[in-house]
């Protein structure tokens, strides 16, 4: 069942890479693109006079210190500050299990570093994270891609592609880095259960989960767990999780954060030790004066305001200007919408086009580790405001309009299936 | 001629770091206990108003821009001070050369990462930096090490070790920790010679060159390299250079560079895409803004002479408390001092009786990768204040007094070859 998924996938993030997705961010910074490409958070955000404040504050409260070396387990009031927000979330767990990255994606990396050796079958969401299959394409991972639908990860494929023995499973549970949808909590306690029952670690990653803009918070895979039968007094279960203020205060920062058991923890922090030492102790203690708990809840309060909003235009926009026969997903949270147009269109053909045209996203099969996804395409609602979401979007229907006329007609009655 | 020198080093340092330097940087933590294990520049020498100077510019005028996703590359304007400063230090290099790392320590994972494969050997000089073994064990390198003295390595001996084949050739020229010692002008043409002859690529981590106290100049390895007669219009060379902000503006912002080929930044960016993204965006722009040319040359100037002082402190206090049959090494710059005791005497059980006098160090032989070292000890200077680097000396003079006494007769007319 399983095959050099990686090899072809190599070659085919290579060919993106130096071709259309290179051009395509160069071209994006031109001043007149609009571009639905990148996952930047909106920069209107940034609480910059409260980073003023915080850093004057840091610098002459505690100035030798944050300018020094520091442990490579983090600034540690900072992970006090995660343990005591995990508690709160549902998963009580200790300093042990704490560990601050530079960014989510050096967890990732540090994954790769501990757990990856060549030829190992990693089970991931189809689509999924280009960064992560970046990362894990380093230590020679290949892949066992899992379909998602509405409700995310089919759990029942999950089921088929244990039995080739992945190292781990990598899921974007919430508003899923691409495609935007959220796994049900009846699928959440299988993944859990399954993972389980086959002894194999989840990698739960979650920039967005705080992003909700409508319906109930879900429980996280590793507060799921942890509120099993089998509870230990800090965390001890089967899920690596993987938290970031990228999306909740500011990317510039580079600061995630893994919540795992002690043992995976202390690998983890071996093999950052010889990555980068530890990460900035800066820009952790700025965060940590910056984000004292109650800032961080009316902060993300008023994220989630401005991208419901921004999503809401999106929505409203892509109804009035894209073509019938074209199909998008409705994300209840995070940074992403997912585009499926009729089978047979290309998105990687239409890109050019888009760009041209001054508008930008990128092509969905970029986000399919083994193939597949041609006809649909990934759009960030984040970053831009809500005129130029609007203008992007009548921009991108009439280019639509023009290259979908010939396959208008088109059955598409697999598309949902894709995805 | 080589051996599985990696397996043994990996079982030498893991006893080691399970055991004497894990437990000794956990004691040094107490308020009473003097230091001089570690390798911290001194907190006073900080900058702090600059800093926050700095950082309410930032804020005020490039918010959005230091809070946000940045290139992997690096913040433009903080690569173009590279380049410039390069240039005035002899090396013509273009945007193309320069990349940024998260420190230094993650410029040798992604050398590792990119160059290293399994069984791979590295050419390095016993003793060596540590963190450097630690970051290419990951990937299975095996080491070739070429013994120094008072001039650096020993370029006769390089000679031979280079019929090996080594995939690289690791080397500190300049005030080398842990030794201190610096590579001479005539070695240092031999060493790019001797790289240029076999085609074998030089890493020359620099964190201490700027730090000279007496003595003229020399210049990098990259520098002598690049005005050879196959001058290109930027830097074309055999050497990967590393440089560092954290021993001449502030550690904890784990900010460093790189200079090298193009094609070698090319495969190093991608490499560090999946490493980190990016280094923070926040202190790069910070950086840049403090370090503002003309600020940084003073700052330098500054830190050389505050150095010094602790130097000279550090070796009348030796000679004065230290035991005959004891030599150490007279640095001209950086941070670290390098003992060598009789032979036959261990710095390894030693240890345990200078920390119940509260005064530490690190056993020199931790810095061989294939062993020897063991009556060798490597001495900072840079972190504690002179009347604390005169006590500590006392105390540790005090403890090899008791050590030394039965061995104290023993000939160690060999200590100096093994340096």
């Amino acid at each position: 069942m399983p095959t050099l998924w990686s090899q072809r996938y190599a070659q085919r993030t290579q060919r993106m890479r130096s071709s259309a997705i290179r051009e395509l961010l160069k071209l994006t910074e031109q001043p007149d693109m609009i571009s639905f490409a990148g996952g930047l958070p909106a920069p209107e955000v940034f609480p910059i006079p409260d980073f003023a404040t915080a850093t004057a504050r840091v610098l002459r409260d505690l100035g030798p210190q944050a300018l020094q070396y520091g442990t490579t387990e983090g600034y540690r009031p900072l992970r006090e500050m995660i343990a005591r927000r995990a508690a709160r979330d549902g998963l009580q767990v200790g300093l042990e299990n704490v560990l601050i990255t530079t960014g989510s994606q050096q967890a990732l990396d540090l994954i790769g570093k501990v757990f990856v050796n060549p030829g190992d079958h990693l089970l991931v969401e189809a689509p999924t994270y280009l960064g992560a299959l970046q990362a894990w394409n380093t230590y020679g991972a290949e892949y066992i891609p899992v379909p998602i639908d509405d409700d995310g990860m089919q759990t029942d494929a999950l089921e088929d592609a244990l039995r080739v023995g992945p190292k781990l499973i990598y899921a974007l549970p919430t508003f899923q880095n691409p495609a935007g949808v959220t796994l049900s909590l009846p699928r959440r306690r299988r993944l859990v259960e399954l993972a389980e029952e086959h002894g194999i670690p989840v990698v739960e990653d979650d920039p967005y989960g705080q992003l909700r803009f409508e319906g109930e918070d879900l429980p996280s895979l590793a507060a799921l767990e942890g509120a099993g039968p089998n509870g230990h007094p800090t965390y001890h279960g089967n899920i690596i999780y993987l938290g970031t203020f990228s999306k909740i205060l500011a990317p510039g920062l580079r600061l995630g954060w893994v919540i795992a058991p002690a043992e995976v923890i202390q690998k983890l922090v071996q093999a950052k030790q010889g990555s980068d030492l530890h990460t900035p102790t800066f820009t952790q203690v700025i965060a940590h004066t910056v984000a004292d708990d109650q800032f961080l809840d009316r902060h993300v309060r008023f994220i989630r305001q401005v991208y419901r909003e921004r999503r809401d235009v999106m929505l409203e926009a892509l109804a009035e200007h894209f073509p019938t026969g074209v199909r998008w997903t409705h994300p209840r949270g995070g940074l992403f919408l997912w585009v499926t147009l009729p089978l047979g269109a290309r998105a990687v053909d239409i890109l050019p086009r888009a760009i041209e045209r001054k508008v930008a996203f990128v092509p969905g099969d970029s986000f399919f580790p083994c193939g597949g996804g041609e006809n649909t395409m990934r759009l960030n609602f984040s970053n831009a405001a809500p005129d130029m979401i609007r203008e992007g979007i009548a921009r991108l229907g009439r280019v639509l309009d023009e290259t979908l006329q010939p396959t208008r007609e088109a059955t598409f009655g697999l598309a949902e299936a894709l995805l």
